[in-house]
């Protein structure tokens, strides 16, 4: 099977894909500034790279030029698009209707669009995806791969905010939590890489990249996680503040007089190391910044690490127990620092990191044991791979798909 | 010495006597309903109760009528207002400025309005108080004791939020945390029943009142606190929401068309237990009704605990490890229910609580240890007294002041 797997953004497109048959044959891609100036694609893969300045225009000529990077005579890897057997779509939220991946059909497609108010900025754009990419894969299924799916196992008294019970109940108000497809891949490669299995072991695995988050996963199920309604919660982000009193929020309306839009600015673009150490929302140059001794850049460093150690305790405290820590993403897989930083103290929970071991593990290309031999809590950077996990979901949903509609028919 | 102890709320007033040549010697009153119908007095102490309805009214008649109640020749405890040696003042907020108790001067108490914005609710009220309790007790010192000040130990990595620096550094914002008085009196208790000094612990207190806060206390310093920059952060409590994805407000805002004032009074007076419950913010009455089957009662109940444990779990991390766990006030003195339920799973972080223990110790007027004899962390019910804690402050500022003095002038 050929799985090409979408990531539709406002003005970019990522795309991979994937070939069961072959399984070196593997292609990244992305189109990044789609109706901006300066739109270029960038395609890496097995039979070579592909570069290319694209005219301004929107998503659908950007599509195109994606088909023609992939069917290209030298780097491409499929002669036509009727090579692809299933695109998989990353789509951000699914709300509480769609507590697995799932075959777009029309009705599927309207469902998803029904929740955009809840994801304003990323599902009505991954929906203009799905419909672009339909137009130029017709005759193939495509599924979609939700961020907040591998959470719906959460239990209510870890969804639940203290709010008036009908802000759940009638308007979906609860923490949903996203990075799902990352957490589940990471969970699944940490326990092949110690030949357990999932259901055997309390992980937490620490998203840690520009977007960030913590997950608590108990026996294979996500029971809890940093992110909430929004993916603005949890821990200090690139450019997102992470948990806040909300009491913050009415103050700043009530004595800056900043607009609920404003706000949402400030706490999401503003906000987290960016606005912390006020040099970058880039956790390599607020290290360097650090070590040459900036000030607000080592607290913005300490401040950052601090919460992912606390919410390391929260989880443990959860799950009543943790026997695999995993790091993963830019931060989690690049910064020995960060990780030696966040795990200060942790030894009272059986967390005993490697010193050198750590240090060498930054390369991010396998999955690396920074924990002691006797540590009783087995830490793991682990190399995180969505793409990979959204095709592995496409072609379950579709083997399920095909059971159901097998057994249906005989 | 005479000591009184203030609180002066927007409809309330609550006074506590101590005499330190009687120790037995103690009042509690407090006035309801000041400005309302029904304004009420009800005094208890050695010497007998006094209930008194009042004239409706202001502040100044409030003061007056607790005065009169303190020389009342049956259940009164001091002849006139000239034996009162000291007064010492509640004060919610002390921001920055104040990271210790105070001598209340005039710049004293401008600082102290300086503050206003910070604790709109509260902060203005007490200093009505002390304008008043100066009135009537001129003579004396008036000593300032701040919620915020136990807090004033936080380290910059625990008190930032993940916002631009500006906010901290120009306008204030940061967490202060509250309900200094009363874990700075468990902590100190806890260490005296133990036979230890605060300095050789590692103590998290929950103070579960109809406020609730977690506080870390490392070697007697607190290092973190879950309440933030307003009492409205961290755990579930009566009616407020505590922690909350800020993406949840502008949601709100946007969706249900609500003021910033709306969602204030949303967020601090129909959420916590009273809203996930829809029966009480009266944690006995939840409990009932969760015995008694009904689901959101218990969902509430589910919801409140599993805070309080991962606040714990937090902590742990925080301090690197844990000597005595603490509950306190009346959730924390009152159910071992809750007690029992949030705990559940910590033995993990050597947390054993001793089940015949717990369920025993709700009387609340004595330290009971309820964890088992092997247990690595000790875990303690102490009923907290702020009010005591309030008046040794103020002996304590007192002498450190007048030591001041008194090597000025030799
Ligand atoms: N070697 C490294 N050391 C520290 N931080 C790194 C390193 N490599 C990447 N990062 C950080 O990782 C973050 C981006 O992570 P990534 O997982 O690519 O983010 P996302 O997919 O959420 O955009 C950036 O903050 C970047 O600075
Ligand atoms: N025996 C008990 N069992 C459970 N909850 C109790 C008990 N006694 C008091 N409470 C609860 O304690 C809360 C009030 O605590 P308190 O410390 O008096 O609050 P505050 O001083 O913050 O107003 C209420 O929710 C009440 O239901």
């Amino acid at each position: 099977e050929c799985i090409l797997v979408l990531n539709c953004g406002s003005s970019s497109l990522k795309y991979s894909f994937f070939d069961t048959s072959h399984p070196e044959n593997v292609v990244h891609g992305h189109i990044e500034r789609i109706g901006l100036t300066g739109t270029r694609l960038v395609q890496d893969g097995a039979k070579g790279e592909i570069v290319r300045e694209l005219p301004q225009s929107g998503h659908a000529e950007a599509f195109d030029a994606m088909l023609g990077a992939l069917v290209d005579k030298g780097a491409g890897v499929i002669p036509d698009a009727s090579a692809i057997s299933a695109v998989g779509h990353r789509v951000v939220h699914g709300g509480e209707k769609f507590t697995n991946s799932v075959l777009i059909e029309d009705t599927v497609l309207a469902e998803i669009e029904a929740l955009n108010p809840l994801a304003p900025l990323h599902n009505p754009v991954n929906v203009l995806g799905i419909r672009e990419a339909r137009r130029i894969f017709a005759a193939v299924p495509h599924v979609a791969v939700f961020d907040t799916a591998f959470h719906a196992t959460l239990p209510s008294h870890a969804y639940l905010y203290g709010l008036p019970h009908e802000y759940h109940e009638k308007k979906g108000v609860r923490r949903y939590g996203f990075h799902g497809s990352s957490h589940h891949y990471v969970a699944l490669a940490a326990a092949q890489f110690l030949l357990k299995r999932p259901r055997e072991l309390k992980i937490v695995s620490c998203h840690l990249g520009n977007g960030a988050s913590l997950c608590a996963i108990d026996h294979g199920r996500s029971i809890d996680t940093s992110m909430g309604f929004t993916p603005g919660e949890g821990l200090i982000m690139g450019t997102r503040c992470g948990d806040i009193d909300a009491g913050v929020v009415s103050f700043l309306e009530r004595t800056e007089h900043l607009t609920a839009a404003q706000l949402d600015e400030i706490l999401n673009k503003k906000s987290g190391l960016l606005g912390l150490s006020a040099i970058s929302n880039d956790m390599r140059e607020v290290e360097h910044a650090a070590d040459d001794g900036d000030l607000r850049a080592l607290t913005a460093l300490k401040t950052f690490c601090y919460r992912v150690r606390k919410y390391i305790g929260a989880y443990v405290a959860a799950m009543g127990g943790l026997d695999v820590l995993i790091f993963t993403a830019g931060i989690g897989q690049g910064s020995a620092g960060v990780r030696a930083t966040a795990l200060q103290g942790l030894q009272c929970m059986g967390i005993h990191l490697h010193e050198q071991r750590n240090r060498e593990a930054c390369d991010g290309r396998k999955i690396s044991r920074i924990s002691t031999d006797d540590s009783p809590v087995t830490v793991l950077v682990v190399p995180t791979d969505e793409e990979r996990m959204i095709a592995r979901e496409t072609l379950r949903t579709l083997s399920r798909d095909y059971l159901v509609h097998a057994s249906a028919a005989c």
